[in-house]
């Protein structure tokens, strides 16, 4: 098979990553992917570097020995520890590693933003990353993170646009750590879900802020990628899509159409044993 | 060492079962106890049986070689799903297995209530090992189930006793599905952080409904239990407390904080490699 019509894989700590997956195939709908979820460990946002960075290793040999040509970590504790381990063994092969924080610090410095805010998990937050990558480039940028361990949660229970959903975002929104920003990056997989909710908090607080969904930026910088290597598929075949995870639940399989627009079936592949 | 004077072994997914470490202390301060939580894998809520017995496995072999003089399952997925595994192991080197359901079903069955509340994780609901248990014994008492995601997380959030918390409760507990109870049952080892504000929502509503901690109706089991079998601890010494982990975080060891009064050093035990 040509390089071009192998599919781009897609990783990440459990089915949250789908909205990554989600957003790549409506910025390249020909293309085919091939997503891993690591169901067996998730979460990874409170577990150490060391294990995730072994469970990221694992992972990224089955997706290069399943032919992908590009890999995706969609998973904001993977790309804040492994993205080193994983781009020095794909690339071994020949395949490029995108992560989910690269890209949005390259958006924020072309945007010419002075003050931004970030939310993401404790784990992510607490990282530094945001913060760290982007004063290496702009030391004048002001990042002003916090973390916002409910939300993912509240999404996965279905509390999405309601009474419980809105006092929870207003209760972060409102924290004076996120006060006088001009956008708001979104750094949890799950949370482009509830765009829309963030988007009307500030809409009644007059106040104009620009909300960052990673994983539409992270979907045309990939779609960037593979038009600068010429690696886009032209093949106009329908598209097999194969998602598979280290444990399967019927539960997990229900909660995908939280993440993703159409339904999807769970493979299950023992990776770790 | 004489048996008596061995320690308790309870395990859990994580460190939420410290909260059944607590109320054992609090029940029976002379004993010691070893406590396994299998934070690489947490949480077991939304994970297949399979592999919940497979790590359930691995854990009393580790909690049998320390010499544990009995097991407590503080984890409602485990007790539901891998008790049999456990306590098989378990009685064949003499160590008896206590989990988290049945001393509940025992309590309930006593206190001869007609119409019973659960709440809990999904994956506790879900088993439906509440309502089975119980009819086997008495089918004519009624059990309602409602399954209540977000208080966990809620909980590890910091959540516990303002707006936020009172809305999730509120939105919860007003469920028809727990109409005319008299009793709820808190099937899960977070809840007991907010067994003042659940009943804070009864009083305010004017009704009369006993909150019944599940750790708590553990201890006075296990106390049962221990005197029974004449394995009290009557040495006088001052006891060690010992904590693992499967993986140490520092944030794993500050949210030990939540569920357990003393200050807490986690050690990193890699029982699984």
């Amino acid at each position: 098979m040509e390089k071009a019509e192998r599919p781009i894989g897609i990783f990440d700590s459990g089915i949250g990553g789908l909205t990554v997956a989600n957003a790549v195939l409506k910025a390249l709908p020909n293309e085919d992917i091939l997503y891993f979820g690591d169901t067996a460990h998730m979460p990874y946002g409170e577990k150490s570097p060391d294990i995730i960075i072994r469970y990221s290793t694992v992972i990224t040999h089955f997706l290069l020995d399943k032919g992908v040509k590009l890999i995706i970590i969609a998973c904001n504790s993977a790309s804040s520890v492994a993205y080193k381990t994983v781009k020095n063994l794909a690339n071994k092969r020949g395949v490029t590693v995108v992560n989910v924080i690269l890209p949005v610090v390259d958006f924020i410095l072309h945007e010419k933003y002075k003050r931004v805010g970030v939310i993401g998990t404790n784990a992510t937050i607490n990282s530094q990353v945001f913060p760290n990558k982007i004063k290496q480039k702009n030391s004048k940028l002001q990042i002003q993170t916090l973390a916002t361990p409910l939300l993912a949660p509240m999404i996965e229970s279905g509390f999405v646009n309601g009474e419980i959903s809105k006092v929870i975002i207003e209760n972060y929104l409102s924290d004076e750590a996120l006060d006088d920003i001009e956008s708001l990056v979104l750094a949890c997989t799950h949370y482009p879900l509830i765009k829309n909710e963030i988007g009307n908090f500030y809409k009644e607080n007059k106040r104009n802020v620009d909300i960052l969904a990673t994983n539409e930026i992270v979907a045309a910088y990939v779609k960037n990628i593979l038009t600068r290597e010429e690696l886009l598929n032209t093949n106009q075949e329908e598209k097999e899509r194969h998602f598979f995870v280290s444990d399967y639940t019927d539960s997990f399989e229900k909660t995908t159409h939280l993440f993703y627009k159409s339904k999807v079936n769970l493979q299950q592949s023992n990776i770790f044993e």
